[in-house]
């Protein structure tokens, strides 16, 4: 799998530079954005997106959503070199999130770098940012593909149905960490991987389904499969944050104990919140939900997730969902190569920084 | 004119809590994103998004988009109740942009009260904002008017030409004002107004043509009245700035001097920087770049927008533009009456705080 992803980034780049060129020029803007009505100044332009953008694309990423994305367009027998332009679009809207989550989250670094609103300001972050959000879906409108009205509405309106999902994801995580008195269940933190991280995942299924006319079964199953290895993804990413403050290894460019600090509802605190004896259950959302924490504090937080088995338990969930994941794959008519390829996806993606 | 905002609203604002309820329950999920995979949790959507958006709509705004796309539904011949849904997706649009910018340019208040960001915290503001850009548009994949597709694609693909627009027009603007380097052309400067704010206007305007069927150049006369009276309001918008500072009337709710703190490229600075001897000129682009301003630097970048006949260069631009929207509404086929309300606009718009 790593192979794959090593042949095709920089593919893949060179594709979103086709979206997003690395210098901006007024040829560019005027057959992408249409004529100016008066004048584009194409270095502000410059400046106030590509750079930025560019900046954190160049600092690392496996473009694993473009990839996954191809995989699929060959595997439903479209020729993945002729349609790069919408393997871009979930990819650019990743990383559109990624600097807006970023602003949002108050993070000082990203893939070992400054986090961009710290380098280029919190104004063009968040402008560049959005406008992500947006560029990716005008591949839609440009038709490279020569798709037939229909294929294209569908197409626009699946975008509109996961990206305001990932926003009530979105609210709902931000919600449950800002307050202390709101309770959360475990299906209730599964509808937020599902909207938040499942939605781009998706898109990244969803397109190639639509883009070769597949049976609404096949969108369905490839869509299931995207979302439940999405699941698994942020459980993973959860464990991850907690073993490595465990294991004094917080190399992986976090804080120790960072999502304690944060307070995040994770799918291991909701487990000991429920599984912990009230005195215990209490000490844990206090912690949660101080302003700051000690080490002491993260420390004992850790303890009560270990005592009430709750990583271990968040872990058999995490495998749970990537087997279902893989179910789901299987029921999609996929080669067996292809198959393979992305069913070793729903471990591969626990891994950090993809 | 004024009456027939009053008129519609309330109309307006029932409309939209059908696109997002004042009070966000577990059917309205289902029925406006689809069933949950999981469980929603309708509280905290309740509270991430509805609440501040509508915090936010409660506290004023005259719903213009909304009233002038009814308008023009009305006057190309269609039922305006029975459209309401997409009268709404301007006026969203809008408000989510607010609270972008709010946090964009870190502004303290937003139309007499605590900016959003300030109330809810910076990531529910973003995210509810965020979330606003993608809301209204499922109003056209909803298809209350029954399009066809054709139509609706025609619908999205206009919308996202403008949402791109818009993100430029942001980008240009934020850039110069960081960089005292930027130079600054008239004709870029009405681009960056194009786009900053005329796409938004742009599509109060296409979107009742599309929806109504009109002739290419039909829907381009009205695209252009509505992005030269968003010119002509950008540039009002500047001069009632500085004038409220002069007159030492800041009672519109901004601090002195606001947009020269800011640094703000206005059409005056432009024309002062070009048109005043060097040392003035040079001084200008200091005041406008520094960090902080004295109250006697604010006065002396007066003194120098005033000694170049800035201001009044500026009233005669924003007048113009004003005209020429006004004659490309004449171009457009509508009844009298629509007719002499929508030209009245033109003036209308100065005012602040639609």
């Amino acid at each position: 799998m790593r192979d794959v992803l090593a042949e095709w980034q920089p593919v893949v780049d060179d594709a979103i530079a086709e979206l997003l060129p690395r210098d901006v020029d007024e040829a560019y803007l005027d057959e992408w954005f249409g004529p100016a009505s008066h004048r584009y100044d194409p270095e502000a332009i410059q400046r106030a997106l590509s750079d930025p953008v560019w900046d954190l694309l160049d600092r690392g990423g496996k473009r694993w959503r473009a990839v996954v994305c191809l995989l699929l367009l060959d595997g439903f027998g479209a020729d993945p070199h002729e349609h790069l332009a919408y393997a871009c679009i979930p990819e650019v809207l990743h990383n559109g999130t990624i600097i807006v989550d970023d602003v949002e989250d108050e993070a000082e670094i990203r893939r070992g770098e400054t986090a961009l609103h710290h380098r280029y300001g919190q104004d063009v972050a968040l402008n560049a940012g959005n406008a992500m959000y947006f560029l990716p879906l005008k591949v839609v409108g440009k038709n490279p593909a020569g798709l037939d009205s229909g294929t294209q509405l569908a197409m626009y309106e699946m975008l509109m149905d996961e990206l305001n999902r990932t926003h009530l994801g979105q609210g709902m995580d931000i919600h449950w960490h800002r307050n202390r008195e709101a309770t959360v269940s475990e299906a209730e933190y599964l509808e937020m991987c599902a909207c938040k991280t499942g939605c781009l995942g998706r898109i990244v299924a969803r397109l190639p389904a639509i883009l070769t006319d597949q049976p609404d079964e096949v969108e369905h199953a490839i869509a299931k499969y995207a979302e439940e290895m999405s699941i698994a993804f942020q459980i993973g990413d959860d464990i991850l944050d907690i073993e490595s403050t465990i294991e004094g290894n917080t190399e992986f460019g976090k804080a120790f104990g960072n999502d304690i600090r944060e307070g995040k509802r994770t799918l291991m605190a909701i487990h000991a919140l429920s599984e912990a004896d009230p005195a215990e259950a209490d000490r844990l959302a206090t912690i949660l939900h101080a302003d700051e924490n000690t080490r002491e504090e993260i420390v004992d937080a850790i303890g009560i997730l270990q005592s009430t088995d709750s990583i271990e338990y968040a872990r058999e969930r995490a495998l749970e969902f990537a087997g279902s994941a893989r179910a789901h794959l299987r029921e999609v008519p996929l080669d067996e190569e292809r198959s393979d390829q992305l069913a070793s996806f729903t471990e591969f993606v626990i891994d950090r920084d993809v």
